[in-house]
């Protein structure tokens, strides 16, 4: 068997030397541990962004720990404070480690939601003094990297409620009568704008393969085309497609759909046949 | 011995997940395996670029199989798409991953040119379903991580004729009664020029060490000195010199060759002692 | 056991395929070696940030060949030429390769100083022809990658007297009458300003948690408030306080405290309660 692996999402950015920090805690505490970076450029607090990356990329990712931190509160104390915790799911045993705001959720989701949670914020594993702003060293590594070497998860923490853990809010699409009502969960570094709808979903509104659809905005409509790839329309030119995750996502080829559409996150659109 | 190396160079950049994705789709079919990213900063869709890269990288690379996406055709169909091919080299066994559209040519040639190729578009260790725009994440990482994991070449593809290959299409230097014919190949990412000119063709140029030499443009003549490193010429002047890879460059000690020159890839200059 | 441990920080940047080249060669001469990526964006040829990045990082290192390339004097000859050295510390047995240019000091001094030191420039390591800009790839990478291996020091490079090695140079704050004398030493990527001072000379200094205190810079003076974190502070206000490694340093919350006193290194501050 390989040794255990880790994979790390988070914010920190490749300029300083927060990630190679952390990588140097997880070799202390699990030597010969196999980590895997997701990512570390989900842009700066952004908890909803950090949570559907995580999400779809676990898909892909082997039997691990995963370690992910967008931390936006770190060190905030009173009632501004969020926990630290450590999650199994109910499916596939999958182990996470990260702050308490919603940024471990959409995965937990994905697999069968939680098994068992806990605390960590005074973890034994914690390194002591404990900092007020780089938990992902002080706590998130340490913790992720015992679960890795074999702790069971009720040494690393205190059991917590699964009621207590904070959920990830999203817009939630439908389909009524054709129509498909959608919204922005986020846009990627393209500018392609990532909508809260399925592939089934756009199936489900009855759109053909290379078919015409309108897209409305805040009143105003625009003309896009519903296909597979950039290339099936011009440059300059509106699409609607399904992404390499199922999602559904309007992108322009050669453009950007954030500054064409004009629209912000959460901003709902409505999607029908033209 | 160690775990089976995987090398991996792209253009996919440190924005997104797209590279940490392969990382996981590898870790699930050849777990263990330690993957060495040569660089994801090759310049988006630059075949060339990537192709040269790689086979200066590969002298210095372990036994390993080596993954390579540069892919600007990726999910094309009909006459524009192209084949996903695996590679055995004629010398050191050197395994190679990508796309048939030149990016491996260069490194097969400095191992002896191609022992056994396959195509791998549908192979049995791709994942279904094959999306229209992430073949390093649904064909070539899994392709490539079934040979690291030792499935024989045959397995992973339908065998394909080596005459079916697409080539890279490069210039070529040549030396003539003293005058260097040579052709910009690429500017790296401080605009020096790579040439495709060998320090063996510049030796038989005849130039001297330290010798002032003259580099004609279209008709333009600049003044130049052949040495050995950036501070062996005052800043803002121009030098030519063999890089660490042994091949012909043209630098402005802490300035653009490729500004100074106004030049452009491909284009010729005609090199000769001043 | 697990596999041997190489550390790598350099001012290589992620543009190039210079990091990985020099995993490749260190995979060749080390099978199975673990390379953490300490940061490859050091600021270009910036020494005194990469020693006290190291030195800062190291704590948190396990047991490991810790390798460090900034080196603006690479392929230098004569007066000027530098040399390769690979140390043993004194205590905990850290080895460190680099270049002799007061790199590796601040993290030799934080192990107890040096045990033995050898030059490696005419290692028998090294990667013929070395080339004049690629040390990392032609000496010291290989060196390390020896020493990961099991390689005596010894055996790496000629023997050096310690005397030889070259120091880093760094400013000495004080305190005194309730006043600390203090230095830039650097900035980092958001502005914040690292002091030479540690949290131990803060208290020295007599400051109360949450205290206003007085910042002067060359007869101007400045408002701040002492305190553990930026959030303790207005948008656009001035904080000193000490660092998630112990060190002083000053910050505006939301901004660039470097810009905001507009001092550059070395500069002097005086600071005490107001």
């Amino acid at each position: 068997v390989s040794a255990p692996y880790i994979t790390f999402l988070s914010d920190y950015g490749y300029l300083d030397e927060f990630v190679g920090v952390c990588h140097g805690v997880i070799a202390r505490r699990c030597p010969g541990a196999l980590v895997i970076e997701i990512t570390h450029a989900i842009p700066r607090h952004d908890i909803r962004t950090g949570a559907l990356v995580l999400a779809d990329a676990l898909a892909f990712m082997p039997s691990a720990v995963h370690l992910a931190v967008v931390d936006p509160d770190v060190g905030a104390v009173g009632e501004r404070a969020r926990r630290a915790v450590a999650i199994r799911t109910a499916a596939d045993d999958r182990l996470l480690v990260g702050p308490d705001n919603g940024l471990l959720m959409a995965a937990v989701k994905r697999f069968g939601g939680v098994a068992e949670a806990v605390e960590v914020s005074r973890s034994r594993e914690r390194l002591e003094p404990v900092s007020r702003t780089f938990h992902g060293r002080d706590i998130f590594a340490p913790v992720a990297a015992a679960l890795a070497a074999g702790e069971p998860l009720a040494n690393v923490g205190e059991e917590l409620d699964v009621k207590e853990l904070r959920p990830l809010e999203l817009p939630v699409a439908r389909v009524s009568d054709g129509t498909l009502t959608t919204h922005v969960l986020r846009a990627d570094h393209f500018g392609n704008l990532i909508l809260d709808a399925s592939a089934a979903q756009l199936a489900e509104t009855g759109l053909q393969a290379d078919a015409a659809v309108s897209v409305e905005v805040s009143g105003r409509v625009f003309r896009a085309r519903y296909c597979l790839t950039f290339a099936d329309v011009a440059r300059g030119e509106l699409l609607l497609y399904a992404d390499s995750t199922r999602t559904a996502a309007i992108a322009v080829n050669h453009g950007s759909a954030a500054e064409h559409l004009g629209v912000m996150r959460d901003q709902e659109l409505l999607v029908r046949a033209a």
